[in-house]
């Protein structure tokens, strides 16, 4: 039971089929008739003008903050946020702009404290040039952040004349778990990136959606990158296989995640069930004998994968691979560990 | 009379003659026999082997993050420090570096969190490779960060194997107050930099003190900034005056600045005198029907200088060009705006 | 008929059959096993250490430099090689390095031009860190470079403790042409680049081979990229077919280029067969009414692809969707249209 | 006898005396006297809405760079300019662009080739945003370059959108030797660096002149280069008696140089006194028993110094601190080191 992270999912029969029967073409001729469909899908699913294939996820966010900053900029984000935290400092490598890290609640920033946050015109201050969301948040437990706070912070931007990228990494899971859809979380959005992989099942890659001027910016910036690739309709015909039969089937993955929270807490673990808004569950290990690397460790050695958050906390994530009846068996596995652990 | 910072103070009559008389060569060369004296002096009373001239404070923080960094690394640092505030996003512009702010206590960084910032290796995470401390800490008011504090810190740093920059702006107000030598402080940092303006008085110039090697590269990075000067020597001549002459007198700036406090106080201000360190004082003005920068518009227009820290308060900074019979007409102008201006 | 550019070689049959049965994994984590299969095969093949798989010859080329260099470095390049010509200027965004471009001769560096250019150590100068080799030379029409060249610039490099990097984009039809192997070329390079798509007709992918100490300094760069990809098996089942069934079959789009040109010098175009080496040949127009440009818009309407190299050449490009009855039926339309535009 | 450079210039006694006196204030507020009233002089005198005092040529030249592109630009310049050679490789770690080097002839690039180098627009390609000219052109002996050739390269550019920078050190010995006014020169520059320091022997300090709006842009980046000063008119009062008292004195430094050249010539030296257009004479080795190194040590031990441009070549500079009497005294070592080393 592979419980670290819905990246791990693996292509569906459907998905290699596609795969091995793809049309292709040269992407960076814009060729790629696959490309190009799984383009146009993605922008009208998401009322955007256009959108661009990417490598990965980290990519689509860099690409976005290319495309919207000069050096010298700063962008405001949640402390926590995946930009910040798990991409390798790229945005200063790459883009030459400073993040200015806000703490959240569940992910979501305070919007009056992102308005204060936002730089006045000044020699001594970089310009803030963007603000970043994430949702779902990860390093949060999978939260879900509201349609409202998109909109506040929104219209923060806009009367500052700010850009809005959205690390949309599981835009889907949340567009689930909210019954709001991802056409109108992206209104609140000049840019959004999300990932085919993960919760979707693709193999390999993540869309930018945005108005055209931003996809031309963002394609250049990926060329920068050296992610321009030849004939990736073998990877984008997978993409539209998740965008078009995977998205739905997410709310397996939230009940899941729902059961397992329930059931740990049953058994005494520190988990709140009702945190658990998508497909992540965060356990603490507080009230065992051993911290979180311990747990993980033993966890492995009897068939059950996670990552830790903290010295303290474990994420849990329910995901295509993992089945009730898996979840039944990991539940087995934990039910004996507590014996073991507690305090 | 001029609030705003100490900044503005003006050369001394013995800094104008030394500045005239001065024996200059080409620094690019290193030829300048001025600045090598004043290097030579820097690096003694620092206790540390070589120092560095420079244009100013920003530039000497920048080349010392130039010369502890890789592009993609990360600096941990107060939330509220001027590299992080007033430094225009140049870390990431000149070094491709993120920070990693952490919110201090009257500027001082709580050493579990720095140590909790540090990130592990991983793939995923930006190379934890500076931790700065700013002494004396602008934001909080000129508090002193104890010297115990850069002890841990610094003990932190070495298990990681972390450099220590220490932003010492002030470090001499820093040392005056704390009756801590400058030399101590030093101890505890892989570099330091110093101004030779604000309170001491030189027109232009800091210094950056650190290992022979470190200094090298920081000699380097002056270049790619432009940073290298001519003859430099009459910029010097007045830094030697400053190091030698006007160090001692930083503490009449800070019992003025204290008198200033207790008499503010003592007017209805919120004004705290016991937050009075060094030679500034901040005034909250959530007691009065005007905001931060109504306050100082008014003020100005009576012959007072300030600068807004936020909305609801300001600085008051006392230098050489304030004398105590300044602060008292400054008093006058304070006590009269109390009457109009409170709730 | 797309005589363009070998990026146009669509993945065979055996290509797509292996993507669809690929096993795979989270190549992030480190655990897709034919990514790793295909890694440590062209690590074999290339006699080095390690390898890394990337998404493009851009890709592979800009981790490279990102690995070898610090910001404020030089590196020694040939005036025309696809890194200072194609990339965007990545090198200077990327790594804040300069190029230090040489004028070459058929796409080969004198080396006693690389030593000249080798920079002293002086504060005005940046520091020579690289010297990149192409091979084979895309803009001088797929020229080898010879390993004596190789040979002697490596010599010159190690001299200097300076890195050597190849762009090996097409090192496979190097050596197929020269009968010298890639392990050969390698062994004068700290680094080289080879791309599987290309001529290998792989859909998406490059490599880039070094010491283990080299290929973890790339991988952390590409993380920065965003160039950590998913499930990329799928791509590595195809590189892996492009690497054990595809190099060989090199030499018939070398004869093919050879016979193109020929045939085409017969027809009465500026065409030198004897520096058709590999799978290029440059056609120039001064013996036509047509510039480049127009030659391809005329061609492109009567079926022929191809590229202008300037305002008064053009590159076709031999590969596997190309046959000789292609070629031949490429031939005829360029008889008639030689009828029509010859001077 | 210096003839390194005119770098090594020292101050005038009346310079000495302004520096003295200077009225100074905060330069970082705007508040400084002298440095305002030293740029209006400067704009003014070069036809230009705004100047910017900056601390030396390489940043004057690196904030004009940092205005006027953007991450991923293409700088075309002549290839042996000082800002490809001397200035660290700053303009990459800086503003993340790369340079286009064209090798000029006598320091001027043709018009033709420099329209070639214009990249066209393709996500393959860096955008060109700058042509750089340098007048006089340091490698190459102090040549001028025509206001022809900037007619024309202005010309280009324009057509292109394309901003030119003029690094103009020595834009007054230019102006001297061709009888074509600074302002004139000028016209055809959208930015134009000069040094105060050099030939008009101010102590510290270089200008930047353009428009309003590039100027503030050049401010903002020399912020972040922390070439910010406070009271900077100290310099600055050094500045104004070199714009207006020191510049027509340039025309001895020529006529020095000429002196120099012919008699060395006489000696039997390699000297081309026809290319001596203003205050630098070049001398090569080739008849010479010694390289240009060995040549510079025994000229040094004979109290002549100077530097080398290759092994077989030096620079001789005149300037306000060599009289004729010491070209006379230098003379008398060149003509025994001849006897003792020519060929």
């Amino acid at each position: 039971m592979d419980l670290r992270s819905d990246t791990v999912t693996k292509p569906t029969a459907e998905m290699r089929k596609a795969i091995a029967e793809a049309e292709v073409g040269d992407d960076v001729y814009g060729e790629d008739p696959t490309v190009n469909r799984l383009e146009e899908l993605a922008a009208e699913m998401f009322g955007k003008e256009a959108a661009l294939f990417v490598a990965s996820g980290t990519m689509g966010n860099q690409v976005s903050i290319m495309a919207h900053t000069q050096r010298g900029d700063e962008v405001i984000l949640e402390a926590d946020s995946h930009i910040f935290w798990y991409e390798a400092g790229a945005m200063a490598v790459l883009s030459g702009v400073m993040p200015h890290p806000i703490k959240g609640r569940n992910g979501a920033m305070d919007p009056d404290e992102v308005r204060r946050a936002i730089r006045p015109k000044d020699i001594h201050f970089p310009r803030t040039s963007l603000i970043s969301i994430e949702n779902t948040h990860n390093r949060s437990g999978g939260r879900v952040v509201p349609i409202e706070n998109f909109k506040a912070i929104y219209e923060i931007a806009k009367e500052h004349g700010i850009n809005v990228h959205v690390d949309g990494a599981r835009i889907f899971n949340a567009a689930i778990a909210s019954n709001v859809s991802v056409k109108e979380y992206a209104k609140y959005a000049d840019s959004l990136m999300f990932c085919l992989s993960k919760g979707l099942c693709a193999p390999v890659g993540s869309i930018v959606v945005g108005s055209k001027q931003f996809i031309e910016r963002a394609r250049k910036a990926r060329k920068i990158l050296g992610g321009g690739m030849r004939q990736a309709g073998v990877l984008a015909a997978a993409g539209i296989v998740a965008l078009t039969k995977m998205v739905d089937r997410l709310k397996q993955d939230h009940e899941n995640a729902k059961f397992l929270a329930l059931k740990l807490r049953e058994i005494g673990y520190m988990v709140n069930p009702e945190e658990v808004e998508t497909n992540m569950v965060i356990l603490r290990t507080d009230n065992l004998r051993v911290d979180a690397h311990q747990l993980l460790k033993t966890m492995k050695e009897r068939g059950v994968l996670a990552v830790a958050f903290s010295d303290s906390s474990i994420r849990l994530v329910t995901h295509n691979d993992v089945s009730r009846s898996d979840i039944l068996r990991a539940l087995d596995v934990f039910e004996k560990l507590f014996k073991e652990f507690r305090l």
